[in-house]
């Protein structure tokens, strides 16, 4: 009765209060809300939307709803990164060792891999033997010894969250900001996070491509931080093309190694600065954006970043040699070249059709149930702008056969296009946004 | 992945072809789109509307997701009558033996009661050994013998609706026009039909009590008529009180009974009377609607349409004579006046009072799963605009122990308003519809 009136309610414009919201996330995580109606339920949000109270509400209802992580007795700061998701995007492997490192808590939460967006749980799974399902217990211990544990949402965090995700993304009812802004943000606090620093994506190949819409995102979650009294720096950055070049489970984590070690392509080092460098203001461990800098350059050139992530690997029970020798990650049984069929500049590399290729080489997922062959994707060596000559190689196939190589041709060629001219690409981080308000940091 | 991308499209404001419509209905009738899809699409249809050929579509959709009686070789006039729901609505009880007995065809499929409104088959079940779950074949058989059968929505007519109605009901997307047109017309459709009237009730006891939207609707399932080349006729008729005297399953027979037998109440016999002139124009059984008026008044004045009666009660396994000594219906064992505590006019009888007072008293459903007293009930002696003294009566309460009463009482206390003034009622009937438009029949 409870559900159905609230159903009613929002789907003719009216309001929830909190200790309904409350009331209906405990009866869905308990099962006694059916999924039919949490689904109605949904729809009438994403198509009436909700207040920031309602939105705030909601957000407190799920992280209640479970266990957090309590980790006020560490007594240092603990800082996380979050991303909305998109192609190439292995930030969060570089960051966590190298802030880590820094004496800074990360205690990092992260999800799979759906649709075109990869996911850094199933990076990390291409260590042979690193466990992402630590127990919450387990995760606690290992941020005592290393700041740092790299895991995945729990069943015990949040578990009116973790249903309500996979009814949305069933239901079309995944791109409402209230409802994204809440999911994020009831996992993240459930970190006991004292600061965090968002990367919202933008372009097309992003979660909300519109600039407009990721500011709004922006703006939500600093807003649900606030609440909390947890500062939220959120930075939009550029997804109208991959991150990096690695596009792929294992691909990508070698590139995260080669980061660590100073050797990380411009525009992920750029991004991973950037964010790295709001973690460490936001931990108080640099007094600005320059010092953190200097602080991290210093951690990778001096192979402290790399050694740590080492640590981390280790005691999460994956090899720790493949940071010496990533030869140690998955390898496929076909590569080859990909050249480019015209001479011209390089126009767009389309993030959502590299993701696409990936899953058709085997490498992602269309439903939570795919099991995925962790070796297979892309190295994309060309850059929106850039000159090519006809026949001059533009990226590298990785699949486990021949069929694979074609499909993987075919999806280069729907995401690759070479023209005449090319429009200049989006700036790599265009605005800063905090409480006080957004600020652009370049042209957009 | 067919009814995610339809979600989808339909919560942008897109529009769902009649393939796809199709392919929705037949997949949800056999279990392969799961209740919570279905249930996130129907809201995205109420918030976002649907088209005159999406309405179309649907309608068409799940009239062929089952059986239809395919009347065709009666060769004669086949017609139906649908109410869209009230309270003391026992017009059908009423029509369909008269208008059989008139010798055209009325294959009646009706409904149970739900909410604040009671169903046909409730109250035909009060006639001691009645069956109301004919098969389409038992139906069909009678038809050819006494012109009429009063059944139910068998499992093999529109099985699409059937499953997707009950749903809507646990979701808040029952009041939506295109929805309830198609679920409407989806039925009776499948009935075979050369002609269909509707009894669309407005004000405050209705299912949609504004009359710019009862007209909607009226309008909508003419023209999902016309689509199939079976005329409809609507009437639109006053449910700010209700009609007849009685209200209660048995109750409502009784009274059925002897307005069969020129002793109803007036409103009753009008209404009876206004819907019959059309279905017996409708099958050019009569030229005008005077002259249906005088068939019917003969066949109630001379005992056949109450001896009609008798006989569809005898074929359906029923006590005919029910007919001659309604004191053979459920009798209540509490039997109680109830007087105005004031004098005054009758300035209120409301309808979904009544309704909620009859299912307090065990005789209505508040889910499919209830089982019903349908001895209770109340007798309203009173209208609106009536002046009554204190202590006048103006009702009866029928209940199974004195509790029973005293939940009546309270009941009635707040169904019936007396005052020092009363707003007029609405007028009885006051629009007719067809295909050429609407007209006033009285003033609004």
């Amino acid at each position: 009765m409870l559900a159905l009136r609230l159903i009613e309610r929002k789907r003719d414009g009216g309001r929830i209060d909190a200790g309904e919201w409350r009331a209906l996330a405990n009866a869905y995580a308990a099962g006694h809300v059916p999924d039919y109606q949490m689904a109605a339920f949904l729809m009438a949000c994403f198509l009436r939307g909700m207040d920031r109270g309602e939105t705030a509400a909601l957000t407190e209802a799920m992280l209640r709803s479970g266990d957090t992580l309590d980790l006020a007795y560490l007594d240092k700061p603990r800082i996380d990164k979050h991303s909305t998701g998109g192609v190439g995007d292995k930030v969060s492997i570089v960051l966590a060792p190298l802030i880590a490192s820094l004496g800074v808590a990360v205690p990092m939460m992260s999800g799979r891999g759906l649709g075109h967006t990869g996911g850094t749980l199933d990076k990390l799974e291409s260590i042979p033997g690193f466990r992402t399902d630590l127990s919450l217990a387990e995760a606690k211990q290992q941020l005592e010894t290393l700041d740092c544990a790299l895991i995945g949402q729990t069943a015990e965090i949040a578990p009116a969250d973790r249903k309500m995700y996979a009814l949305r993304d069933a239901t079309g009812t995944i791109e409402a900001i209230p409802l994204i802004a809440a999911s994020i943000m009831s996992k993240k606090l459930a970190e006991g996070l004292t600061g965090l620093v968002l990367d919202v994506k933008r372009g097309s190949g992003a979660f909300l491509p519109e600039l407009d819409r990721g500011l709004e995102l922006a703006r939500t979650m600093i807003e649900l931080g606030a609440d909390h009294g947890t500062p939220v720096v959120a930075l939009l950055t550029a997804m109208d093309r991959p991150l990096g070049r690695a596009c792929g489970n294992a691909l990508e984590v070698e590139e995260s190694i080669l980061a660590l070690r100073g050797e990380g392509p411009p525009d992920l080092m750029s991004v991973t600065y950037a964010l790295g460098a709001e973690m460490l203001v936001l931990a108080g461990a640099a007094s600005d954006h320059d010092a953190a800098r200097r602080r991290m350059e210093q951690a990778i050139g001096t192979g402290r970043a790399a050694e740590h992530f080492q640590k981390i690997i280790e005691a999460q029970g994956g090899n720790p040699a493949v940071v010496d020798d990533p030869a140690l990650l998955p390898q496929a049984a076909e590569v080859e070249l990909y050249a480019s069929a015209r001479r011209g500049f390089v126009a767009r590399v389309e993030p959502r059709a590299v993701g696409r290729g990936i899953t058709a080489l085997g490498g992602g997922r269309t439903t939570m149930e795919d099991s995925l062959d962790l070796s297979v994707g892309f190295m994309i060596s060309v850059r929106p702008g850039d000159w090519v000559e006809q026949g001059e190689p533009m990226a590298t196939i990785f699949a486990r056969d021949r069929a694979g190589v074609e499909s993987g041709k075919a999806a280069l060629r729907t995401a690759i296009t070479v023209a005449d001219e090319a429009d200049p690409p989006l700036p790599l981080v265009s605005h800063r946004v905090t409480a006080a308000g957004a600020e652009l940091l370049v042209g957009t």
